[in-house]
Parts: C-alpha cells; sequence; structure tokens
C-alpha cells in the first residue's frame, strides 16, 4: 500500500487503465489568430497523450486545416523535451495556422486523410468558428460509423466563446494591454506642458473585452487613474460625446487617456474608419478608429495628441503574458487528451469560476452545439451609464485572469522562443517556394 | 588598517573630504520625452548627493524649467528610502518634464530663484537641447561670479547625443522594439494562408538608431530571421524599392517584416507622411509612415499587411527594459553627483566604452560645448547597399546595450510603479485646475 493509495490507484486507472479508450493515434491542430498560450495548450495535449498507452502516435497538423487536408502532419513524440518545454512560453502557433474556410465538402478529404493515418483522437484549438469544424467533424465521424473522438479547446483573445468563464488567450492580452495603458499613463502624466489626449488603439472587431480590460490599468486615487475613456464596438460611438467627454476629463487632468477597440461603430453600424480592403475571409479590415479619434481632438479641440496601435503585439507578446492564463490552457489541453481517452467527444473543454476569493476553477466539457458559431457579447450591465467606463463588476471578473508573470527565458537579451523541428519539415513540403515554381 | 586600505581611504575624502566642494544646496531636473531609465538617473543623483555632506539640500524642480522659473521645488530628501528604490524601474519623468522653449532671456529669472534657494549644484538629465541649455547656464553663472556647478547627464532613446558612446535611455527601447519585432515575426510566420507583410513604426523623427536596433530581432537561420527590411531617415525612401524588395523577400518566405522609422523621406528630402499639425516646440507632427507603406503593398502588390505603431509604449515599456542601460543611467546620475563635488563643470556625463568582449565601460567628462545641439547621425557604414537592413558592424555595437531584464515588481497582475510625494503636492501647485479659474 502506498502513502496516498487512492490517489495512487486513481493514476494507475488513468495511465494503464484507459477503460473504454480507443487504440490508435492522436491528432492535434491550431486553428485562426494565435494567442500566447495556444502553445501551452499544445504542450498540454502532448503532455498528457504521452501517458495514455492506447495513444500510439501524437500528430500535429501543420498549418491547421491545411495540414488535416493534405495529411502534412508533425510527429510531436519525436520533440525533444527541451522544445515541448519551450511551447510554455512560445507565442505564434507551433504547429502553424490558417484561416481556410472549411465547408461540409471537405469532409470527404479530410475523413481520407482521418481514417489513413488511424486518427483516433481529435483535438482542436481555436474559437467559436473552430468549434463549428470539430463538430461538423464528430457529426461526420459518428454518420459514417468512424471510431474518433473529437475534442475542441477554447483559444481567443476575444473571449467571445460562451458557456466558458473565459477563453485561453484572454487574460494574457488583457495583462500586456493594461501593462502597457498603465505605462503611457506615466509618460503622459509627467510631460507638463499642455493638455495632452493619448489614443490607444486595440483589437476587438466586434467585442469590447480587451478595450475593457485595459481598466486594469487604472491605479486609483493617483494621477495615473488611467484610460480615462474606453470605448467598445458595443456602443455606438459618437463624435460630439466623445469631444465633450475630453472636455470634461481635460478639466481637471492635464492629459486624457483613451483605450478604443479597433471595431467601434457610429450610431449607422459602420465601422468609423476602414481600409476599404478585404481579409482572406471576405471581412473589412480595419484600421483607423485611433485616427479618427485624434483627427477628431486635433480639429475640434485643437489638442496635442498622440496614437499607438497595439497591432499583432498584443497576442504574441509573451514577455508580459498571464502566469494563471497559461497554466489554465496548459490545463485545457490536459483535460481535452485525457477527456477524450476517457469516452468524452463532440465538445469542448471549459473553465468553470468555482469562486472568486480565493479564485477557483474546475474544467468541463460542453456540447459542441451549445458553443459553436456563437458569440458572448460584453455584458451591458458592466458598461457605465456614460458608455465610455467600465463598471467595478467586470474588474472583479478579469482581475484574476491576469495573476502572476510568466518567466520567459532570455537569452542575448531577447526573449528565447522555439521552434518545432517537424514544422520546419512540414512548411518545406506544404509551401514551395515561388522561384522554385518558376 | 582595513582589508582594502587603499579603497577605505578613497571612500573616505569622497564622502567626508569633498575638497574644492562648495557647500550649499542641489538641483535636479529632468527635460524632454522620458526613457525608462531617467528615473534611475535621478535615483543616482539623491542617492550619491545623500553621502556629500557639502550638500545641504537635495531638490528636484517640478517639471523641469517650469519648476526652475517658478521655484517649484520637490524636496527629495523627503522622500522615502521605498519611493527612491521604485524610480530604478518606474517609467516616465518621476519629476515631470516639459517641453518649454528656453531663452537667454530667461536666465535673470532663472537666476533670482537659483541664488535665492543657495543651489550650488544643478544637474540637467536631457538630450542635445537640454545640454544647450545647461551650457546657457553654466556660462551665466560664471559671468556674474556666482558659485555654481552645473553638470548634464545624456538621456535619449534617439541616442544622437555625441561624444558619449550611447545615451542611457537607447539600450531599453532597443530591448523592447526588438523584442516586439521577433514576437509578431513569430506570429505572422505562424500563419500559413498567404504572403503577408507585417509593418511596425517605431520612433526616430530624424535618425533610425531606433528601428535600426530591431536588427536585434533577427534569430538567424531560422524561419523567424526577421525584420527583412528596415528603413531609416537617413537614406531617401523610394516607394518602387520598396515595393521591388518587399517582393523579393516574398520569393522565398511567407510573410515581410518591415520595421519604419517615423521620420523616413523622400528623396525631395519630406515626410512621406504627416497629420499636417505642428507640436509645442514648432516641429511637424509625424505619424503615418505605416501607413503610407501599408496602402503601397495593398495597391500595387495586392497582398495583405497590417501596422503596428508602438507609439509612446516604445519609451514608457519599463517592463521589458534593459538591465545594463538601467545601471548605466543610474551610474551617470551618480557620477554627475559626485563630478560636480569634485569641481566638475559645464561638463556633461559621458559613456566611454573601453571595450566590446567582455563588455566594459567607463565615466567620463566632456565639455558642453562638444555635445550641445550637435547630433549623432547613423553611420552610413553601417547600412547595407540596399540602404534598406543593417550591417553586423552595428550589430556588435548595439547587443551588448541591451543585455539582462529588469526586474519590475508586479502587484495585482499589472507593474507597481512609484510616485515622489513632492511630486503630488508641486503639480496641485503648479496646475490650477481649468474648473477653479473659472
Amino acid at each position: 500500500m502506498g502513502l496516498l493509495p487512492g490517489r495512487h490507484f486513481f493514476i494507475c486507472t488513468t495511465i494503464m487503465g484507459d477503460e473504454g479508450a480507443l487504440e490508435g493515434n492522436l491528432l492535434v491542430a491550431q486553428s485562426g489568430g494565435p494567442t500566447v498560450v495556444i502553445n501551452a495548450t499544445l504542450a498540454g495535449v502532448v503532455q498528457e497523450a504521452l501517458n495514455h498507452p492506447c495513444i500510439e502516435e501524437i500528430y500535429g497538423a501543420a498549418y491547421g486545416l491545411r495540414g488535416m487536408l493534405s495529411g502534412s502532419f508533425i510527429d510531436l513524440a519525436q520533440e525533444s523535451q527541451h522544445v515541448i518545454r519551450g511551447l510554455r512560453h512560445t507565442p505564434g502557433a507551433a504547429l502553424g495556422s490558417c484561416r481556410y474556410r472549411f465547408q461540409e465538402a471537405d469532409l470527404a478529404a479530410l475523413f481520407d486523410v482521418l481514417q489513413s493515418r488511424n486518427i483516433r483522437y481529435f483535438i482542436y484549438i481555436g474559437g467559436n468558428g473552430s468549434q463549428h469544424i470539430v463538430r461538423l467533424v464528430s457529426d461526420h465521424a459518428k454518420k459514417i460509423g468512424y471510431g474518433m473522438r473529437a475534442i475542441g479547446v477554447p483559444k481567443t483573445i476575444d473571449n467571445d466563446l460562451v458557456v466558458t468563464d473565459h477563453s485561453p488567450g484572454y487574460g494574457s492580452v488583457v495583462k500586456y494591454v493594461a501593462t502597457t495603458a498603465r505605462e503611457i499613463a506615466i509618460d503622459d502624466q509627467s510631460m507638463g506642458d499642455y493638455d495632452l489626449v493619448s489614443i490607444v488603439e486595440v483589437m476587438g472587431r466586434d467585442s469590447g473585452w480587451i478595450a475593457a480590460g485595459s481598466v486594469l490599468a487604472r491605479h486609483m486615487g493617483t494621477p495615473f487613474d488611467a484610460p480615462h475613456l474606453i470605448y467598445i464596438p458595443e456602443r455606438p460611438f459618437r463624435d460630439s460625446e466623445f469631444l465633450a467627454s475630453v472636455q470634461r476629463i481635460l478639466e481637471s487632468n492635464r492629459y486624457c487617456l483613451v483605450v478604443v477597440s479597433e471595431g467601434i461603430r457610429n450610431e449607422a453600424g459602420d465601422y468609423v474608419r476602414t481600409s476599404g480592403i478585404k481579409d482572406p475571409l471576405g471581412r473589412t479590415e480595419l484600421g483607423g478608429a485611433a485616427e479618427h479619434l485624434q483627427s477628431l481632438v486635433e480639429q475640434y479641440l485643437k489638442i496635442k495628441s498622440r496614437t499607438t496601435k497595439l497591432g499583432i503585439s498584443q497576442r504574441s507578446a509573451a514577455h508580459c503574458s498571464s502566469q494563471r492564463d497559461n497554466d489554465e490552457a496548459h490545463q485545457c489541453g490536459v483535460r481535452a487528451a485525457r477527456g477524450a481517452v476517457n469516452g468524452e467527444s463532440g465538445k469542448m473543454v471549459t473553465i468553470v469560476r468555482e469562486g472568486d476569493s480565493p479564485y477557483c476553477v474546475s474544467y468541463g466539457f460542453t456540447p459542441l452545439e451549445d458553443v459553436a458559431g456563437k458569440v458572448k457579447e460584453f455584458p451591458a450591465a458592466w458598461i457605465d451609464e456614460s458608455g465610455s467606463m467600465i463598471s467595478s463588476n467586470f474588474f472583479r471578473y478579469v482581475a484574476p485572469l491576469i495573476q502572476g508573470e510568466v518567466n520567459v527565458p532570455f537569452k542575448g537579451g531577447v526573449p528565447e522562443y522555439v521552434l518545432l523541428d517537424g514544422a520546419k519539415k512540414a512548411e518545406e513540403n506544404l509551401f514551395r517556394r515561388k522561384s522554385e515554381i518558376r
């Protein structure tokens, strides 16, 4: 008998028993825009999969659906422990990702690959569009009688997945945005010449979750009690209200820090400014919300204004990421692999908040039909009456998500990130150099 | 006899002897745009000044020339040890700064304040414009026979001060820009859908020192060997050359990362794009270099392009700052105070590079007339033939400056910065609320 017989027994059944497990291979893929913790989830999947003898090969699909449809797989069990460990803090999507618009007509080709490679476990890390694909795959497997378990893992900086309390990736982007907002506020505060309006544009095409998170920068009761104004797509943006708010702030402060979602819209529902260009999914490319606000301030108030557009750095700044977000992302990967072995399928891993003080979560599964394609809106109750500030109830929700600092290793003064050996080879196969094609 | 009699004796003379020292008060001020280490210099001045009994009061001028001309001083000896220690990692200018255009006509008013407060040591932390002011002050003191020592301390993210090997503030902005460029590159690399051009706009009105520093992001021999193109104001920017370069990069890479100085100019010497607005010093406000490149890529190459504009975050990102830069900034403050006590005046502290491997510096003084108003250009020899990449000689120069990571304390998930108690009071005096004026 061991010291902890129950626990010991439990571990034995998990690792050795795997009752109801399928014998075969596991395929994991990453989808959509990366987050700084999407690779922490991948590491969790790999590390847990290694515990289960029923899983023979652990494959990663190179570049998401591209690799899935073409059979371009990376043998993850061949990667070094150093690399798998390095995934925990490496931004980008280590397997590669894509924005391919999957259609039901692709299912036959996909299952040719899955069946020929004896994939019995399929784990897909992505947002609400990706969960829809997991659902299609899961349903199709059942329909054709192919024994395979498909599990979705939440991943989005936008925090717009429903059912789960929050999504891995969100806490880290908010930590970075709040840190940056606080640092810009201190710089603004220290310039004593003039009224100054600083505008920080953050991501958020349809929802204000990220911009709202900048409220964590506020250092109440000090001159750094900024941002003063936060604009999100959920509330129509009115030029005149904005200008009046800036003037009101500048009555009692020498600077005004504004955080604005890239996707703010006017009362007619149109983006305040766009480039007019469409992305590969046919969506209007955004950009220019900060410039729109800047031109209003300079044109109508004749006040100096400066802009910062954090762009892609928001979702790739692993050097300023949340340890809690990282831990939860890793655990979501672990739970996905373990759940699949234990018989879960057609479901997405969820984070369930069990308490706020102390903060505590558990992990669960929810049927894909409850999440696929659905959007979690920023609650109207968390926007204050002015429409330009976030309530303290949101503060309680978001504060726990940014706790702890990931200790990214630096080498030569810059962060050291890892690259999957298999990804290099897969890239050479998948992407022929244009110079060779000619 | 102590264990190290010579060193012991030296410390005694420094602290106790102060031969040739003036009895009186010290005034330190910060000028121009902040850096993340301008407060480390301030901490060095205060900590060293406390060692010298000839210095009675240690004052900081609130908001630079505003406080100097109005006599709004902060009593730095009253600040807690906790606050002085916290200055080492706090961005912004803790004393406050300004962009006031000082004129010789202000000298009389300034000396009324200096003499009435018995200021015998004046230390000014700033760029080349500020060093010019130190020179005017030093010369005027001599002219009127007022015994006072004036020392300048270099401070600029732009690294454009002459004589000194480099300027405090530069290493940290380069560390942050290189870190961010590497993180964006990993994100770009992981998207497998399409050719992608990522454009990062950094500061640099007249010089490319900051943009050039992004070369430290390159991870040679990997798919993260980016940025691929770097554009600096020292070379005329030609649209057609840029487009051809992007096309060349995309022959063998799926993405192209471009770093561009905000101040790039075309062959006629005009900024490629500006807001048309003037700042308080009458300089044209920049902004739009990245958008100019983006519109070229999208219009002529029909390739997706996305922009990041780091803005003020570059000079305030203490959370990603260089320990070496911080140590050197601190030491420059120490040397300024010690030098003044020891009889130096009318000079600026310089950093002298004694060796590259191992990297080693000493500190010196240079007459202000050698630095005031002069600009260190980015050496033409460090730009490669294409005009869009930086040579390895520059790499050897800049790499030592970003070594080591400042361990900024976080509280509640965001960095904890300090505020001078005296700055709060000074602000209340200096800046009357507009609502009270009416």
